[in-house]
């Protein structure tokens, strides 16, 4: 186990990272030290930093969280550049199909803190291995419809595996939302906890893991996830090109 | 908008058709006005009017629905052909992989109003994009083991998708039956409302979507069916064969 | 129906095998005639025995069941062979996926009558088209974890497929179990009954089942089982490849 | 055999459609009696078409050809509408994709009868079961790149399984053509023949194909293109979004 | 290795197996000694031989081959039962997908010693890793079309692989032919060798192979048949049906 | 057009880049300036340097060449780990996946200049969408089989899709190689020139492409590389689990 803090640690300014002696990275979302705002910055630097995790031997088990009292509400949309020019989405569809299929085939084992509400990016978190929520989380996908745009990257694969096909279809469309609790229920989430024991229970699944041999914990994490990687490559090539597509469209249509 | 009617819309006599100013096609299955009773005009039909409605550029949401207080569960056997023969069997392949392949490729978003029972072509409207269903529907599939054959038409891809492959397979093996209820809880439906309120809830959805630019309702919903679409067209070629052959099974059979 | 009993009735030491005259053919794991011990025998003989039961045309639907108060909680893990050696760990893995594909191809429809607890190979009844389970039932996958290698056999593809893919990753993760209760809710069995019905209930379903032609039975059951037939062929090629590594990978362990 | 002509024989202005006494439909594409010009009137009514035909099960095999010395070497691309608006591309995208997707799964063996030089569509003949052609023809892909669009429709997936992946690519990346006789070396083609001879050896195959069971040719055909029509089903919906991607791009594009 | 031949060696009475001191074992094809007629038992035995084989670990590499100057040109029809009744039909199609499967799915390298024309199965050796053929072999395939039904079992999908979906369509569909010198041409076969020299070159290859590692070997083949092994799974489940479709069709026709 | 030199053309010991004022960025495999020799450095860098590219919007189009008079043809095995240890091969696991996908993915064309012959990963080229190879170019797979371990990186893919299935079998079994004049009549690559030819004429095609829509170009790429993409990222994750399983397995062997 090295000891220095490699320098990936400190190169991406919305996210914090820590890590347990026995190898258990704790990576949190933030924003100037507060909840997360999802910016043209996160978006860049995700599919960078999951690779440079990715290739750090010395990470055993990965725990996903936020900052605060929401995992992530908040989205700087014109930092993300202008979507009506299909040049300019294109930045954001090879960041985009980067960094969900790099967390997708990422051979270590990730369990998620969700701590409260989700409404941007919910398959980051519903993509984990295991998955703890407080029971303050509430889970929606705010800014494509609110945008005018249709929900192409890798949201709408990952709801459709987890909450069932006409579930995540009729929540998308009439813009709905569930619960922790309701989550629970339909098998997309493992346990719901109060808020403060979010994380200290993801760290704790996490540190148990590392008592098993790393290599059947990452081998595991690869078997379960290989029809969900396969499924996100073939779905958001598509969902990213129909999406940018609407926001190429949203430049034609008739002020509101 | 086209202010004149088109001409398919009177032109098959199994379904009537009416267009709201916003685009919203309710589509109803009858029978001289009344419940339908699927009969052999009906399997011809359906697949001709999905393709019209797909080239109409003014229809911006599908509604589905049935008559009276049943969605369909009546079936003229007869008038489908004799299916113990091939050559006959095939006119019904041909037309019934279109006509559920069609559905799910079309870019038009799908409401369904489930207005009571339906135990024949369940896969019609449990394949819309947000379904309504009234207290008083129950799902089931009568006609194909009364028949003494194997279902292969789309309907077994559309349940083991939306029920899950386990109970799929024994609803259909012990010819059992589940209620709007049991579907709302399993997430097969979105709403369960009184009869009363199926189709004006239903067509409430499809007019709240056509405040969103169309593009994006039509391109939101190849995203969600991408997978579905694909699935269908693998399972149904295999499906109607297979099921074909118990057909033309029966004609060696010992008289029961 | 042929009257004399077939050759592979008594081939296998650990099934016993028994067949009504209208074909049901229950297939019983047992070790010495009591609750079954799996062991090397055991899966080298699986694969053997399906294919002959494939291959017989007078079983006209298969029962699967267990001995006494469980369908399976122990393995002999010596008899197995030593995994650590990749030439050894291959005989395991030309029996193993053959074992569970011969299993899903078969076809002639498969009821189960779990009967108790199965902490071992639960995929062998989790596959069944008709479940059955006892109020006893435990469902777990005790040897890998405690063996230290990876799931890669058949069970993680069934677990995803009938649990959903959150639920089969949490619950093999941290070695969790859900009951036949909790199966029934999320829709993995279709009944759960008392011990003492479960095998009676699972054969009078079965006893059913061949009132209809034999073909559309067998038809019906190829169409249910095509699209997890395909996934666990590409599944289980990977998963026990992934699970021979970590086999491989303890002989290199520092001792614990 | 019916002996009226059906009403679709003569409904389709470039579309002119004769019937041999044993049921062989010759398909010819023309404009004015001459040479086809493709145009937004050939693109709307070639699914159309092709579904009629589909339907109408008089039709035993289909011969399709070009008129005069040519297969189709011109496009009238203003007809075919302003790509450069999504939602005007989008009729390409769904009728362009019913066009190809119709042909593939046509039920109907396909001799294409190849009169000479095609650089429009020439998947349309690219995709026939058996393909003769003219000593005069030349294969090359002339409207994507001089518009400056991907070229997103079937001819991509029809050029790579039918040329393979590298010479595909290479011939389309560098705007190549490749002659009768290097199709015919490499497997895309079946005969070549002097011009005079393309439509009449085409119609002798059609010919005699229909000396056999009228199922057995529908089911051989649908045998063979069971992958093609897979993989243009998922080739063509991501296909025609990025080519439509790249045409909502020119509008922000300096002018050259 | 052990010394004593294995009962399978025997067993079958259309089947010679000789095995070299390193493990190559010679599979040849025959009847009553000479040339291989097919026939209903040759059928039922094949896979039952080839899953005798792939457990038999002191195989390394398969070498198969015919008997004297064919592989196998004549077939016994009445011996495989009456397919135009459907229950009949599907034995066939029960040890017809388990023959082919089970070849691509052995774990053991294959190379085939192509002894002249081959008009039945000619999939058997062309599915070969390597393929030696000798200078008077002669592929095409005689039984399905001479019988008036689809080729639906494996040989349209080996076919369609290694020659080209269009060479496989215009060949199958025209009743051609093609030559061991052409296959070359085509990559289809490795070697064209004098008919007496093609046995003992493929046993050499084989021999050479078995200086390698074995587990080396197996792996190579596994990796290599992946894609196919898949292609004909699916292939073979729809193509078998169709078939049995096209016999059971054989019924209604009138009298040539 | 940025005017300086990004950081990660000088980062990366083994890859000289070289960007040409519009856009196309030759990247050469060199060691020390002269002939490449693949080492753990090359094996690691590779996977990183792609993705910088991938971002770096002024990248246009990738000439990928080596240096001198040959490709690669020498390879230090030591220097990238024991591969005997599961844990160490897992290192070129996690790099040799991504290196291949993370090409295969890149959104930007790609022209390959072969420069001579290449026996190491010669899968690096032949993925490139158009191929010029010099005369004296011979492709091969040198390091697999004679380290005794099965080939399970994306050289298999590769081959298979661009050589055939059966000539990749049996060049890689038998350790054959091919010239690039076959591989010129065998469709694998596009042109075949003097040595001193090569970069130029790379060069000029990709020069000649950036006279297009910068987008247009990097969706041609992608909708050609669709399928290969899916069928690396499928086949890679078995064939790399399979690789390292026959190079455990070396430890178990008798010396030779």
């Amino acid at each position: 186990m090295s000891t220095n803090e490699p320098e990936y640690f400190s190169a991406y300014e919305n996210f914090a990272l820590e890590r347990s002696p026995s190898g258990v990275l704790t990576v949190r979302f933030h924003t100037d030290g507060g909840p997360a705002v999802f910016t043209g910055t996160t978006h860049r630097d995700f599919p960078r930093l999951i690779e440079e995790i990715a290739y750090d031997r010395d990470n055993t088990v990965i725990v996903l969280t936020g900052t605060g009292d929401r995992f992530m509400t908040e989205i700087d949309g014109p930092s993300l550049g202008d979507f009506t020019k299909p040049m300019s989405a294109d930045v954001a569809y090879v960041e985009g199909r980067r960094g969900i299929q790099h967390l997708v085939n990422l051979e270590i084992p990730i369990v998620a803190a969700v701590n409260g509400p989700v409404s941007v990016h919910s398959e980051y978190v519903l993509l984990a291995d295991v998955i703890v929520a407080s029971d303050t989380t509430v889970f929606s996908d705010f800014p494509h419809l609110a945008s005018g745009i249709a929900p192409g990257d890798g949201l709408f694969v990952v709801w459709e595996e987890v909450l069932g096909l006409n579930r995540a279809r009729h929540l998308e469309i009439t813009q709905g939302s569930f619960t922790a609790r309701e989550a629970l229920d339909w098998g997309a989430v493992a346990e719901v906890v109060p808020l403060a024991q979010v994380l200290p229970r993801a760290q704790a699944i996490a540190e148990g893991m590392t008592q098993r041999p790393q290599l059947t914990n990452r081998y595991m994490a690869m078997i379960f996830r290989q029809r969900i990687s396969r499924r996100l490559a073939e779905g958001m090539v598509l969902g990213f090109a129909l999406e940018s597509l609407t926001a190429a469209n949203l430049a034609y249509l008739p002020p509101a």
